[in-house]
């Protein structure tokens, strides 16, 4: 193996989990959120992944590999090619000056190759993932590995007949992650967190590990292994969650996976 | 399986590989040169990757993974930021108007980790390898997945103390890629091509596979299994690499990889 030990870490880099990986050879820094990685690194990172592709396997979602480079039109129809909307794009152009974007999630690429082959209520639920890199332009990228600028990303998309489809085939994937977080060792530090749900429901499921490092703040109910994002800490989620100010505990945590209904 | 065989191409579409590759369900167009690797499709690039993986590896070759995101600066000390000098950049910018490109190649990024890892005589020769997707601005790209703008590339890089030291590591990639496209069931149709050894060599090698469809024109000799690029095919060539007119044949052919010397 090419890589040693090294006793020096570049003088930007104050994240400790990167000091450590840089230290050990496991990753090499090239600019702030941006990460090559070595052997060692790459051994692990890929331990990691075939994980997840049993599990995903295992709910019978199906592996494709989606590009980076997006096409404006589509982001146009649905509202987030604008900066003003996603904050963090990387944007290019083709030669010609066609504007492009770098993928930092693939919903706008998965629609419409789905529309080519969903034609019977019998071609679903589906599910479809990949492992693939993101770009995201973060304006600070101070945490390491935590908040990459370009990382590898797993992203399961999901499409139902019906709501209760839906909703059995969420189950399903929460179950699925939890399994996940578990063979990864980090099960027991790993709680499902009820989050803010955004446009299209009332939460959504945050897989929260806690950890020092942490950059959320998150009220947790060890017996149960359930929490609370700080974000939408109130007596209304407490009640729908049958969650007791008693039995919380206030832990910094990492977001470590995140699972959502997107709508229509 | 998600993935139906289809009767319909998209009408831009005019390269026969994609349109066929598109009607079996393996790939998605996105647009000119950037596609989605469907189940079937992304089975048979991993069953590729593998294979050239294990080879790398059986040469003692070390595998990382380099980020696409690549800095200005260090493109300005080799000379190759320029889109005059590299005509196919795709760049693009951070939220504080820093320019960062979309890496075409990655000696720029392994360079500056080997100096961090190599000092002593003992380390060298070292190979490192990435199958890594690469981005190049392709002004016209309409052979499908034969020129693409974003695809996935294996690039292998070696150090060594001497130019004897190099010449004996070119030897054993220059026989992995022949083990390699022997595996993969083309290695009848693919010949070591001498090509252009652009700024460094006098000349590199062309593994190029015979088809109707191939953009490069190429002098082969069948019972040597040698050729000749038609960009250097002239009296000198043919001397130094014993070919004789009379035994040559002139066939479209496909580049399918290129090994050189880089020189310092």
């Amino acid at each position: 193996m090419f890589t040693k030990t090294r006793k020096t870490v570049p003088a930007d880099e104050t994240a400790l989990n990167a000091q450590l990986l840089i230290k050990a050879g496991y990753i090499h820094k090239e600019m702030a959120g941006v990460y090559t990685y070595l052997p060692l690194g790459l051994t692990v990172l890929n331990n990691i992944a075939n994980i997840i592709r049993q599990e995903m396997n295992a709910i019978g979602a199906q592996e494709v590999l989606m590009p980076a480079l997006q096409i404006k039109e589509r982001y146009m129809l649905t509202g987030r090619w604008d900066d003003k909307v996603v904050d963090d794009w990387f944007k290019t152009k083709l030669v010609n000056g066609t504007e492009l974007g770098l993928g930092f999630s693939h919903e706008e690429n998965l629609s419409p190759i789905l529309k080519d082959y969903i034609s019977s209520y019998k071609d679903l639920p589906v599910g479809i993932y990949q492992i693939q890199t993101k770009f995201r332009n973060e304006l600070r990228s101070k945490s390491g590995l935590m908040r990459g600028r370009e990382f590898l990303m797993k992203d399961l998309y999901s499409y139902a007949i019906s709501e209760q489809q839906h909703h059995e085939f969420y189950d399903k994937a929460k179950a699925a992650y939890i399994k996940i977080f578990d063979r990864l060792g980090i099960g027991d530090q790993t709680f499902i967190v009820t989050a803010s749900g955004g446009t299209f429901s009332k939460y959504s499921h945050e897989f929260q590990t806690i950890t020092k490092a942490g950059e959320d703040t998150i009220y947790i109910d060890r017996a149960k292994g359930l929490g609370i994002n700080k974000e939408v800490f109130n007596d209304e989620v407490m009640a729908d969650l049958g969650l007791k100010h008693a039995d919380l505990e206030k832990v910094p945590a990492i977001e470590v996976g995140n699972i959502f209904s997107l709508g229509t």
